[in-house]
């Protein structure tokens, strides 16, 4: 196991965030902008807990526009939320259907910035409320002087660049994760099912140092993989199958995903040429991300290298995109996809993930994961072999 | 390994659970239930896919008045919904943040209800919208003639009743989490940390046969445990500790969700009376765990046993209630509180979970999983030992 990075980030890189926050909430008028889903909490707070799983209790952050990040959390996690760097950690005795944290919020709000101000939500692609729809309503109800803004930019901006820091988690789980795909020749023998193997390279994983293995899809077929985000089935690996596993693992709240094909036996020529237009695909979106390029750009130079080196097979096909955002979620913003407009700049993480049609129904998919850098893209995973490896 | 039940469901059974939420919608007046959260989805349609740790796309599921329900999804999951027994299922090619899903939606509504009628969307307490606000506004501004209420009551009642083939995927999960539980202290040494008793902790469930270990938090601590949502941290093991593991693993898609306590080294009177408290505790609740009864009775039944046995301790403390549902989510519906007056009815699924606060920031809480029969509850764990086992 290759030394991992500190856990957890300095006071100073929360501060920073807010600090940048503040100055894209400054410019879109915004009073202060109120968070509820888990990566944006925990981008400004650093609270790490698996306790999001429970739906029953809301967590509120606030970013005004001035000071630290205020905190409105249920009582069993102010605690933990205490722990971390933020001054101003508030809590409702919870669960408490009646009032669900509302007041208390409504209240806290009001008393940062008074009775009339500007309210910023993230609402656009990507995001979600993660909140009570009523709940949400009786909060805008207790501020009538308030109007609300859509506050997707301001979280959508910081996020999508990364800290030398949150690189750092990423490239070290991609590189563990790249060692265990490795090694997963070894691992496997004929006649284990999918399932077998997936609860092997899970065990694997963690093994080599993931906290969690959160994402585990693919699965084996003749030919090709029919279906590329569906569990494990009680089938055999056979002969002839191409095998992929797709997998998203973590180390401290940060993702990798990417993924690997194996041959069971010799592969036929279609699977070879398949997985060296990919290889080259993959290749081609690396050397065009580069800083200034947009996701567009890098979304054409994978199509043409596929179109070149598959000649007719389907490009592309159901996934719908060539790659995307990689960081606190298995996927973010920017998508690599021919209307995405977005600049790359160093820091950005992104996947690259080319996918042919290789016969009715089945598809080859290849993904690895970069990293932006002053000078172009840096491989985070260590790259799949050019030639589809034989077990 | 005792045999898993089987994996998936009858489409009988999904034709059941739609005929009743019908039957719930015809009495609210609901022409139509829009879902669009994973449990809910999953809860009509079978669809089981780790896929939804990606936030860019939404899923949509309708059940409408009368017939089967309709899916409305990313073209990169049309495949593994039609592989469901739903035989209505629509897509578009996504990402595409211009139009997510939203044009195909309305038409889709208009086209099963007419230009006016009533929608239906979990608004509720432990509910949240899984799509972004602006393309919620966006779907009801392309439905002028529609009204919307509030429909977490129809899924609610539906969900918290499990089906026996719900319970059986649940007491599989249970069952092989009670025995890695019981084999703990021959796989741990003085000195592991925290982090590595967890690690080995998740392997232990996954090679036991768990298809995934979703949650796991606790801690060790002299004489108690400071925190209980938080991960690991690097602290080893220490002689006086009490340790803590509190899990929720899944089998089929269905969640586990209890805890264990363990001494290291000969534990003092304070813990061992904590410890016995709480066992009689979570009898009490048990005892009071039958159909007819309410959770508020369970409550009182589980506070007045920790209050005889504990004296002054302080019952209940930060988590804020004594158990809850349990299922599809680590936590559901109903809530073991003093204000939660649902009914026991056979089929739901309960954690019983006192918690005793035994010095200053130091908590003991333990956790069973019950299910409700005709004749009054079952275990779903095998019971903890009476007294607190001592490594």
């Amino acid at each position: 196991m290759t030394a991992a990075p500190p856990r957890g980030f300095d006071a100073a890189e929360f501060r920073a965030r807010t600090a940048r926050a503040q100055t894209l909430m400054a410019g879109a008028g915004l009073d202060a902008v109120l968070l509820t889903t888990e990566p944006e909490v925990r981008y400004f707070s650093g609270l790490l807990t698996p306790f999001w799983q429970s739906p029953t209790r809301p967590w509120f952050l606030i970013v005004p526009a001035a000071g630290g990040p205020v905190a409105v959390v249920p009582e069993i996690g102010a605690g933990a939320v205490r722990a971390t760097w933020l001054p101003d950690v508030r809590s409702w005795p919870s669960p408490r259907p009646d009032d669900e944290g509302v007041g208390l919020l409504a209240d806290t709000l009001v008393e940062l910035c008074g009775a009339q101000a500007r309210l910023g939500v993230p609402m656009g692609a990507e995001t979600h409320l993660r909140m009570p729809l009523v709940d949400y309503h009786r909060l805008l109800e207790r501020l009538p002087g308030w109007s609300v803004a859509d506050a997707t930019d301001v979280v959508r901006r910081l996020r999508m660049v990364k800290s030398r820091a949150e690189v750092a988690k990423i490239a070290h789980v991609c590189g563990l994760v790249s060692r265990v795909f490795e090694e997963l020749p070894s691992r496997l023998s004929a006649g284990m099912t999918e399932r077998a193997v997936f609860r092997d390279f899970k065990i694997a994983c963690l093994e080599a140092g993931a906290d969690d293995v959160g994402y585990l899809v693919g699965g084996a077929g003749p030919g090709g993989v029919a279906d590329i985000i569906s569990p494990p089935t009680d089938r055999p690996l056979a002969r002839g199958d191409l095998l992929m596993l797709d997998t998203g693992c973590l180390f401290d709240g940060y993702w990798c995903d990417f993924d690997r094909n194996y041959a069971l036996g010799p592969p036929g020529d279609p699977l070879k040429r398949a997985h060296a237009a990919l290889y080259a695909a993959t290749q081609a979106g690396f050397d065009a991300a580069r800083p200034g390029a947009t996701c567009a750009e890098v979304f054409h130079a994978i199509a043409a290298a596929l179109a070149a080196a598959a000649g007719d097979a389907r490009a592309g096909a159901a996934v719908g995109r060539m790659g995307h955002g990689l960081g606190m979620q298995l996927t973010e913003w920017p998508s690599i996809t021919p209307d995405d407009r977005t600049e790359l700049v160093p820091g950005m993480v992104l996947t690259l993930e080319p996918g042919l049609e290789v016969g009715a129904g089945r598809a080859m998919v290849h993904e690895e994961n970069i990293v932006i850098t002053d000078t172009g893209a840096c491989w985070l995973t260590r790259r799949a072999p050019a030639d589809l490896p034989v077990i």
